[in-house]
């Protein structure tokens, strides 16, 4: 069990200290499972080492509350630390302090501390930083995506506390140019496939990216090499070269739209998409995110990435990115949090909640 | 002891059934040491798995014939087999018929049935096949230059008979970008080194190649990336990129000026030479050259590739390649040879060494 009577930060430092990388969430999940089944007010249940609780309050709307409870591989980091009010360890913006703010808001909930003007749902899954067929979200997406629907989805990922609407999508697609192999010595035998190249970095280094709003949003969209190979051998004319790119694209374009663009800037090249995965709208022009970014105070601003977001996003949820950690932490031997913006996050969000009813 | 009575078919054959994969030329070697060190007239010595021999007979100018005893690893085509006039087996081509031809020479002098008007040298080295620091010829090139010496070096690798003169000098260089690392959602804050590439193979494919007359040779050269690589992840902003490029150039430009050229197509950007040999010229314009190629019959023309031949250019000797098989079944399963090009081979090369006089 875990006492969720203790502030948002002490409960990060006791979540930091049960290890759950990837793959290995089970003890913990099992605990979050033990500590929101004793609070009364909550339906809770457990799908594999996703945990998910519900309030059946009759609120006219519904948010969705949801964050992973794995972390990267540990690197000496863990157990947590305290120096100046700054917490240390694995997990700690990434995103454990996020997943303290949840359970200290069930807790609130679930003891009638705070009466929520939506109803509640809590996700809190497994495997989020590992291969995306893994993601526990992603399942229950797949699975069950009626137990997913609300009228908001808030990930608690770290943003700093600012509220990121919405996702890019992303879009992964090769290039291929061909020719024709012969010695190097003799080169007009053969056609160069690298040289034929040229115009598809020539068009990757001219091409203007688009900024578009969207849903009071602004979008800043980014088409790239991420890589780039050819080559058989020294002597070789190279028969074929491929380059890798990249597309970044705001949530008014779906994964189709994408592509035909893709296809557009490469005409006359040979493309192939290879991965996938859609953009997520802000959905900030409807009432409840507006309510949102208002009471936790600040303006919007749009989530330059790609993030889980982009799930609720497939099911038709305004979906928002708010969480108190630091993003440029994650991953980092150093990573640490401030204790009182978790704090302040929790602060937040019972703002939020107690105002939307 | 090898039979140098029979016909150079009939020796050729003899020679493939004698395996001597790079490496492992040894009993070739010391069968080839015993045959020659057997005939009085000729001066004969073993250094390492290279056997030379020489004849003292005072002549004005002296001829060196060289080839290499040994063939790329044996792909179930040996022992040797005769079809239709036509030997199969490995090194037919690339070169047991040039070596056999050399032998048979060795054997018409040594026993006077052929006086030749120039003194000959005979080199018959090792590990031609495989990294040029291990090739017997470079060896002796580097430690005892002066036991190459002549007045036209004849390399016996396979041309199909005609008299390829000299050949190209190869030069290898890397052309790398660089850039700034990003995460691929926020590119903007990145420099991608594979775009800044763009330029590189964009010279590259509007390269003007020169040809350019050697000698009264035609020499066509050529500039050509054989290798591309760039990138770190799937949303990475590459931060270099490197091109690596293969210079193949005519024998009026030493190393240096090869390198000199290739940092003018690349003016600006970072070029670093990895690798690179020199050119020979074939020394057309004078008369012993001359004279062979009247003797064998037919024009010459350049060779274009590099060949050992660049071994006898370093040290000032005009060097020809010259030899029976055919140059595009080296190195193939298939490899075969016609038993009337081996002995027409010897008998242009009587002819010549007679005529020389």
């Amino acid at each position: 069990m875990l006492d969720l009577t203790v502030d948002a930060g002490a409960l990060t430092a006791a979540l930091v200290d049960i290890e759950s990388v990837s793959g290995d969430e089970a003890h913990l999940a099992d605990l979050v499972l033990a500590t929101l089944v004793a609070l009364p007010a909550l339906d809770v249940e457990r799908d594999g080492n996703v945990v998910l609780a519900r309030t059946s309050l009759g609120r006219d709307q519904r948010v969705v509350l949801a964050g992973h409870l794995d972390t990267v591989p540990i690197a000496g980091n863990v157990p947590s630390r305290i120096e100046d009010g700054v917490l240390y360890g694995c997990g700690t913006a990434d995103m454990k302090s996020g997943v303290a703010v949840m359970l200290r808001l069930a807790h609130l909930v679930g003891t009638q501390q705070l009466e929520p003007g939506a109803d509640l749902t809590w996700v809190l899954y497994d495997c989020e930083e590992i291969e995306a067929a893994r993601n526990g979200l992603g399942r229950l997406a797949r699975e069950r995506p009626a137990d997913l629907g609300g009228d908001l989805a808030i990930l608690l990922e770290p943003t700093d506390g600012a509220v990121e609407g919405g996702c890019q999508g992303t879009l992964r697609a090769e290039v291929r140019t061909s020719g024709v192999r012969s010695h190097s010595a003799r080169s007009w035998l053969g056609i160069n496939a690298i040289h034929v190249a040229a115009p598809v970095l020539q068009r990757l280094a001219e091409y203007q990216a688009r900024e578009i709003d969207v849903d009071a949003l602004t979008y800043r969209e980014g088409l790239n090499a991420v890589r780039i190979s050819g080559g058989i051998a020294g002597n070789v004319i190279p028969d074929e070269c491929v380059v890798t790119v990249n597309y970044r694209f705001a949530p008014d374009r779906s994964e189709a739209d994408a592509a035909a663009h893709v296809g557009e800037v490469f005409d006359g090249l040979a493309v192939t998409v290879v991965d996938s995965a859609p953009a997520a709208r802000p959905g900030l022009d409807s009432p409840l995110p507006q309510a949102f970014v208002r009471a936790v105070g600040g303006a919007a601003r749009a989530k330059l990435g790609w993030t889980d977001v982009a799930r609720f996003g497939v099911l038709g949820i305004p979906a928002v990115n708010f969480g108190p950690g630091d993003p440029n932490l994650a991953h980092t031997v150093d990573e640490h949090v401030e204790l009182s913006k978790v704090v302040a996050a929790e602060v937040a969000l019972t703002r939020f909640l107690q105002g939307s009813r």
